[in-house]
């Protein structure tokens, strides 16, 4: 009922298939979070439309709201919410650490007060994987204990040894057959951590692997360091899934680094904060100059916010607080996180993920390039003001230099032109290549 | 390009069509309001897909944000928002006499500061019909005065004289061939006021008419009875649009007085505060018996809510806070608007609208007959504790008794039972005429 299959490489990247009772995943894939066992801001239909293939739920809040006995009686998140396909449910153990009030740590679990109402909570490997089973999702995580980015090394060391204890604990809990377990390596930044925890992950046999303690904070560098030498520690036949990550550009890396699965809340959570995703990079909504903008939001997409609403429309709405702008930028923030993902299995099923990275980056990279260009644009304007000042002298002295001005800028105009559309992408290559070097001093 | 024709009557009900350049609009009509040129938590989508014909804007909030000038700029509100149905824009009287800051009303108009940044502003005849010309919506609206419905009489007989000439300048200021200009009945709750209003609104001609100034806080029956003397007054082979109104009952009732157009922001509003209009009446969906309900919200809806989401999981994500519960709210509430007044359109062109709206009270009243068994329960309850307690004196006393009361209940059981069942359409009935008889009492 539960299968994975690698079906193509390209360089480090895979491209796979996840079989679930609720069916089929194709990786790499990205999974919107759906935290109260709803991706928020978005009707099912709109998800479904954009081709979403599976959904995360937060069991830390489900358990606290509306409670898995309740969800388990309605049958399960796919009777409760009526999403007939595969969920994934993490563990509650990030969200312990990030939301509960009075955590208090101890071998047994995590006693907490809900943040909600303060009402003392127990998660326990035990009592997560019982939620997990209530919830029934197709997918569900090992309860782990997740330090800060910051802790110190014993800290962390502590932290990741009990996420193997517990990781044990979790898979003795752990009964139905129409649920996969995934382990979740720990160990922060240090490599060493993260090959011993990984080492005794693999002891446990998990039909996949997560990797954990990333996206909370840490250094771009460094987080592409440790997936570079954590991915390799993982079997080559099961899954692998980097938990909260992240950016277009964090996730185009893992791929490459052979991760499959993904999820984060920055496409519908910063939509609702009127930021939009485009292959062009962010731009906030909110900016003056798309006032009066008939265009959408992406040209280059296909959604239903970029097929039915102009820019000028969709800034209006966000500025006024209408609740159906959330809506709208939700769907395009999915669809444009969703067609990336379709565009990077397409690519290794081709076998050019390399060139495809290559591309996206590019363009993303862009705006970033237009801003060099506006930061010119002063010192253009400098230069042109001493020109206007010097222009009296120079007339004066010699016409004849009018003249030559005149032919040589009107001889020099299409080259200008030409240098700029030129110098677009070299200054995104050179800007890649620098983050590459800077990459690679790093490590 | 305009056109209105009534198709057919049933009692004082009226079935029409209403032409317009963005097409047509079968009444009676119910017009969600899109108050920031969107109706609130709904995509355009579901909103055509639900059968609306015509959605109302409002001219107040448009002109402060974000400006008819950008409005016109991107094509009028057709153009800016995309929805390619017809219009109708209000004339900010109303809002500006209920949501703006420090007015002062004068002859020429009425002087403001916004309600957003306390910025001056001026509303007249002519700027409003200006504003109405930017926005290009189908149907247009005169600018009148609204005085409270407590002010005194001699203030109202002012605003309603002043409404008039308002409505003269308006007519005046108005130049769009493919835009029809309504005008609006004032008067209050007085009903010679009323008849001069209309006297010297229809010596002006307009292609329809509003009644304004009702929804305002009065009585159902006064309501009503404004509506008994009012509608008359108006030419049988226009438009009739009653403004801001109201309850399912509400238009059922001025439905049968003869009015063709109904806007009201209750299904909108209220589904964000969490209230359903079902077939059987308003209820909360926070309400705690639906904590594990698998039922759709109202069993005889086929909107998309209904279709596929239980009241379990709608009142979870409405306890909390999700935005799509909004969404999936409103969806619902107002394919309960629209379904019903599709209804009572359809009841007309049968000629039997009489029926309909009977049938529809009824079960709109079924609630109420049931809170009343409900309070009826503490009595029965009394009765029981008193038998219970004459119940050992009695055995005592007279075996017989006992045998005589089992076999009494035996007997009695299923015409209680029945009595139960026949019960309950009385009472509502009961009620209704209670109601009735009130009204024609206050009359």
């Amino acid at each position: 009922m539960l299968a994975f299959e690698v079906q193509a490489r390209s360089g480090g990247a895979r491209a796979g298939r996840l079989t679930t009772p609720h069916g089929v995943v194709e990786t790499p894939v990205f999974m919107p979070v759906g935290t109260a066992g709803a991706v928020k801001a978005i009707l099912q239909r709109d998800l479904r439309e954009l081709g979403a293939s599976i959904v995360l739920a937060n069991t830390y809040h489900m358990m606290l709201r509306p409670g898995d006995a309740l969800v388990a009686e309605r049958g399960g998140l796919h009777g409760f919410t009526g999403w007939n396909a595969p969920f994934l449910t993490d563990s509650g153990g990030y969200q312990v650490f990030s939301l509960a009030a009075l955590r208090q740590i101890s071998e047994e679990g995590v006693r907490f007060q809900s943040h909600l109402d303060g009402s003392a909570h127990l998660l326990s490997p035990e009592r997560s994987i019982e939620i997990q089973t209530n919830l029934g999702a197709d997918v569900i995580m090992a309860f782990d204990e997740c330090p800060p980015s910051t802790a110190p090394r014993e800290a962390v060391a502590a932290a990741t040894e009990r996420t193997t204890r517990w990781a044990e604990r979790s898979r003795a809990a752990h009964r139905r057959g129409d649920q996969w377990l995934f382990g979740i390596v720990q160990g922060g930044l240090d490599r060493e951590l993260r090959e011993r925890s990984a080492r005794q992950l693999l002891a446990l046999d998990f039909p996949g692997y997560a990797i954990g303690g990333l996206a909370v904070g840490e250094q771009k560098p460094d987080r592409e360091r440790v997936l570079d030498f954590t991915t390799p520690l993982l079997p080559e036949a099961r899954p692998r899934y980097l938990m909260g990550v992240g950016t277009p550009e964090d996730i185009l890396e893992a791929v490459a680094r052979g991760v499959d699965m993904f999820d984060c809340v920055l496409p519908t959570r910063n939509a609702r904060n009127g930021q939009l995703f485009t292959r062009r990079g962010r731009v906030s909504v909110r900016n003056a100059r798309f006032r009066s903008s008939p265009l959408p939001p992406d040209p280059e997409c296909t959604c239903y916010t970029c097929r039915t609403t102009s820019l000028a429309y969709l800034r209006h709405l966000h500025m006024t607080g209408e609740i159906v702008a959330a809506t709208l930028l939700t769907i395009h923030n999915l669809a444009y996180y969703l067609d990336t993902l379709r565009g990077i299995r397409q690519s290794i099923l081709l076998g050019r993920f390399e060139e495809f990275r290559q591309e996206t980056l590019r363009a993303l990279a862009a705006p970033l390039a237009g801003l060099a260009f506006a930061l010119a644009f002063p010192v253009i304007g400098l230069a042109v003001m001493a020109w206007m000042a010097m222009r009296p002298v120079v007339k004066r002295a010699m016409p004849i230099a009018r003249f030559a001005r005149n032919v040589g800028l009107f001889l020099a105009a299409p080259f200008i032109g030409l240098a700029y559309a030129l110098a677009f992408p070299f200054v995104g290559i050179g800007m890649l290549a620098w983050k590459g070097v800077r990459a690679a001093v790093r490590r």
